[in-house]
């Protein structure tokens, strides 16, 4: 296929005629295909059948240390339950926390904390003129969410292919005393896939924070989640790292089962440094009583240990991989070599982050929904969706069946390419 | 028998020589007891065994309106659990939202959230120099704990035997704009066990604050928690009351199925007006993506509607009434007329409220404390758990079984009488 900068007006307008044809045919579908949230597909859930087994009538309720997990107690979790997202964070069980069913809350409560009562200590955020998070961009739109609701100015950091911006990061960190958080997406990012290196690990462990309530938010939500049994992203464990450099507090994992057993009802977690959870814990203790302990010890129960639920995650990739190569065989097929968009094809996650030509990423989500593709709104992978580039558009191919799958990404390319043509066009006129 | 209060110091002295007598005896037994929490004890917990039956690998996952509860969403709650906890609440759905497995930790994120970022639009609190809570004291330790985390000053409002004193409720809250919000636990009252009179309601919904971000927190935590079949407390329903004052925004209700199901493992909500859950809705849809919407469903499914949750409520009863009876029967018995302490007889709830002579509580409790039995700490039920009185103290009698229940409360009068008894003798030697 010929790169379409090199086209002339004519052959871009027949391509536009073509295209345009082909638009409104899909169109007249009535298509209702939804590529725009990281869920999972039914068949996983399906998948997880037997999780509904591991309580019954009969089963014994005390967890190891004899606590009967259907009354109130154990604030920071059962044990069993602390050693199993402690090894999934491969970090001791006596630095994690258990909370409810969202990692997402936890990542909310603790910055509200901090605005409230600051950070171990430190002056509460909400007294303070100006705080700072930084954002690796493109990124997770709901952590930006967090971020704005507290009126917390965000500042852009650019990904790069093996994390963020680390000269801009130690720029911001290390010399200014407002920049009190930045928000990371480490493994099998979100949207963008990359795992950030070794070497970007070390740099963040070694951080001379301005402000000595800095934190970095670790959410290593697909810290599990390979599609591949070989092909497989390694990420060097930050908290060892940190506390090698003397830096024990900076970081706070977050993880959760969310994409594990299943979005709402799993559990999440917690791991950080013991000052950090002293800490969250005299603040928690006033917050709620505890957590669904019974639901810590389902999930306990279902895998045994994490080396059990690194099993199971095969089989969730059984099921997701034809679902990615399926996008990435589609986007090579339809776009490969024409150099109006690029793609990331991940080892793992839940996502595929796709760039057109500048200008035009909120027109293709625009021109999908009419035809009955709902994509992640464009700019979301951005502060205050603000795209500077209007060019980042995430993919998420998890949640449709792969025939529907097939159904979207087809309108998606073709949107592509009738946006770009018409981007093109525009340009040769001026 | 006879009033202390009218004994001779030798009859003092020689009462006194028994009492230590007898508790020394006591602590030699080394037991360990527990009248401290409001916590079910192990028989009513394994009443419950059938709710592991509701959800099995061949259940239906899907909720009534169609929504896979086995996935992301429905951040207000699955409609039927709306519905349920409505009913609950006396309530229409659509003012209810279903949250996670505590209403504590709603009513601890309702304070923190008007701190930030204030109630429909109003200032947030933190930007105040000065926010004051009502707190009716007696009361609840754990609502004292969350004000008191969060800075906000809180004004002691005593109880009569129909609520607070709203005389004094009225006072402050339609003249000093400062005052933002009353914690009530409106029927068989933690501890005292009172409900509130329809008058006290109706005067609680035509209240005219001067604050228009003052909401009245009602925790009504023992709703539908009745220990006989007859004698039953009935509570106005205050939301229908505050509207036909135009009040509709002037009360947030809190409910949860904790000492209904299992404490940590149940479902909580809250219902309020119409304006107040679009603002709540506004804000949490930033915090999570949902809450456990299987939680909800095995809810709905175990007592397929209210009824069904009040007929349940009477195999509760069936455990708990003898409990009560006992405490209600030990303290009539050993300490009935000797004028060293006055007790509760509540209809329901969890909880007897003892006063003893003035400045005695803490005493008591650390004496019996000394002989193996915790009880909540003296103090606890006031604000900064400071008794002016150093007289309240809260038993909690359903978590022992109840011939450990004996041992206890046995303990307990034998600890009143002896440090009662030290009380007269000092007081007569001035």
């Amino acid at each position: 296929m010929k790169n379409y900068s090199l086209l002339s007006k004519d052959e871009l307008e027949a391509l536009k005629k073509e295209f345009e044809a082909k638009y409104e045919e899909k169109k007249g579908l009535g298509l209702k295909l939804n590529m725009a949230r990281g869920l999972p597909g039914a068949e996983q859930l399906d998948m997880e059948a037997d999780f509904f087994n591991t309580l019954n009538p009969t089963s014994e309720f005390k967890s190891e240390a004899g606590i009967d997990c259907r009354n109130y107690g154990e604030l920071l979790g059962i044990t069993e339950a602390r050693k199993l997202m402690g090894d999934m964070m491969s970090i001791s069980p006596d630095n994690v926390i258990v909370f409810g069913n969202s990692s997402l809350n936890i990542m909310y409560d603790t910055v509200c904390r901090s605005m409230i009562l600051g950070v171990c200590g430190s002056t509460p955020w909400c007294k303070l003129d100006k705080v700072k998070f930084l954002c690796p961009v493109p990124g997770y739109d709901r952590h930006f969410a967090i971020t704005e609701q507290f009126g917390i100015e965000m500042i852009n950091i650019p990904m790069k292919s093996d994390g963020p911006d680390m000269d801009m990061v130690e720029e911001y960190v290390n010399n200014d005393p407002s920049v009190k958080g930045i928000w990371c997406v480490p493994k099998y990012a979100n949207p963008t896939g990359i795992t950030y290196s070794d070497e970007v690990v070390r740099r963040f462990a070694a951080l001379a924070p301005a402000a000595k309530d800095f934190r970095i938010y670790w959410d290593n939500a697909y810290n599990i989640h390979h599609l591949y049994d070989n092909d497989q992203d390694n990420l060097l464990e930050i908290y060892a790292e940190c506390c090698k450099c003397g830096n024990d507090d900076i970081v706070y994992k977050f993880c959760s089962t969310s994409k594990i057993t299943f979005p709402g009802s799993g559990i999440a977690a917690l791991g950080t440094s013991k000052k950090n959870i002293d800490f969250i814990k005299s603040v928690i203790t006033i917050q709620t009583i505890g957590h669904d302990k019974l639901n810590q010890l389902r999930h306990v129960r279902y895998f045994k240990d994490f080396d059990g639920m690194k099993k199971h995650m095969k089989k969730h990739a059984v099921i997701l991989r034809p679902k990615f190569e399926l996008v990435h065989k589609k986007l090579e097929e339809e776009l490969g070599g024409l150099g109006i968009g690029s793609w990331t094809n991940p080892h793992g996650g839940y996502f595929v982050s796709f760039n057109s030509l500048d200008g035009c990423a909120k027109e293709i989500v625009a021109k999908c929904k009419e035809a009955g593709v709902t994509m992640t709104g464009a700019g979301a992978t951005y502060p205050y969706k603000k795209d500077p580039f209007d060019s980042n558009i995430r993919i998420a191919p998890t949640y449709p069946p792969i025939d529907e799958l097939e159904q979207a990404i087809d309108i998606f390319v073709l949107v592509v390419k009738l946006v770009s043509v018409n981007k093109l066009i525009e340009e040769k006129q001026f």
